[in-house]
């Protein structure tokens, strides 16, 4: 790992961007970082410069709490090389959103399962790379979607302690059963009418998860609509589970 | 309405038994009542003295967020005179319960649907008498099952502004109807495996809600087993909509 960037956010957190290998990532640590922090992976759709803001602030908050958080660019998004099969699966969802039509599984496998398999491996990597450094310490949670990916790290992962997982993407049926060797404790964000999200299968993949601690918090309004409320309960639910 | 009883609670709570016609009930007020506290109408399945536990934790979390809480016995329960027909329909839904039968709608409304038709202009009465009251004013809220109870007083009780309801038990097809009228902003808390409710049921229903905020809680566990962590998400949800 190679740090490329570094400043000082007006709320004093550390934003460092870098790089582990062909892979750019995005670390902030709150200051002072008197005692080690607790990591969150901070998950996103892909695309960390158009996330910034967001994923920005949602670091900040993260801060606030006493956190560091992190996050890296997904394969195929942001300036890292495309996978054309993965295009076609994005472009055949798309179409069957557009015309309102159910979506195949077939399609929902195309696109992400290839996704977790190269994305949870470079998180995982991404940890071993992050947990050494000074001012980090502690459990580790996972934030965020992709939820496929948030499920089988959760699955896989046994540093990850607690994880918060956006329900606003389409699921492999194949995750459904790894949803069900997931045990740490889960908070399940969904949003009610989200247009990229089918929440019958939402319902049956929180149904699925093992943990004996799960909670789903539905909300009203589409994809990105999630209320800020909604945003501190999962923030409480972290610092419940990692402070 | 008539006060019959008053002690002060360790925490300075007043908590005063009163009658209202026939009607038992509890009143709960923090002291020292600076301003007027906003009142909260504790929902509850029925039976004053058997809940009387688990009210006054309740009314006493309210009165620590600086909110008045009240109660009344529900017809047909503790010491109201029993109903024939509400204990034949109980009896039925029991042995439907018991014999994994799924309950039929009829049962359901034999149950509950001459219990909202009476409780309702009952929880109204009181609210006539509490709202005059010293040391009360502001907003008021419903928290609590019978989740039936709360639908309607929602639907038509203009002086409740928000609403936290215990989505854990039967409700009548015709009640998914008022639902739809209900607009006030609604915290409603599933228990993921309650054995005294039906989930797709209670799914449907936060569906149904016309409220523009809603937020569905689901959690682990059966009837009885809310987690410490709900209660405090939901009080949460009242000091911001009441406060």
């Amino acid at each position: 790992m190679r740090f490329t960037s570094e400043r000082r956010l007006d709320d004093g957190v550390l934003e460092r961007g870098f790089t582990l290998g062909e892979i750019p990532g995005i670390l902030w640590t709150p200051s002072p970082a008197s005692a080690p922090a607790p990591l969150i992976l901070l998950g996103h759709p892909g695309g960390l410069h158009a996330m910034y803001p967001r994923l920005a602030a949602r670091a900040r908050r993260s801060a606030a709490d006493g956190f560091a958080a992190a996050a890296i660019e997904l394969p195929g998004s942001g300036d890292r090389p495309r996978s054309a099969a993965a295009e076609r699966a994005r472009a055949d969802l798309q179409r069957a959103l557009e015309a309102g039509e159910p979506v195949d599984d077939e399609i929902v496998d195309r696109l992400v399962l290839p996704l977790v398999e190269k994305a949870v491996p470079e998180w995982r990597a991404a940890l071993d790379a992050l947990l050494p450094l000074p001012g980090i310490g502690g459990p580790v949670g996972y934030s965020g979607g992709v939820i496929s990916i948030g499920i089988r790290l959760a699955a896989v992962e046994p540093r990850i302690s607690a994880a918060v997982l956006f329900a606003g993407s389409f699921v492999p049926r194949t995750l459904f059963e790894e949803a069900r060797r997931v045990t740490i404790p889960l908070h399940v964000l969904l949003q009610w009418d989200d247009e990229w999200n089918d929440r019958q299968a939402a319902l049956e993949l929180f149904d699925a998860f093992g943990s004996r601690e799960k909670t789903l918090h539905a909300n009203m309004g589409g994809h990105t609509g999630v209320p800020r409320f909604a945003g501190e309960a999962a923030a409480r639910f972290l610092t419940r589970h990692l402070s």
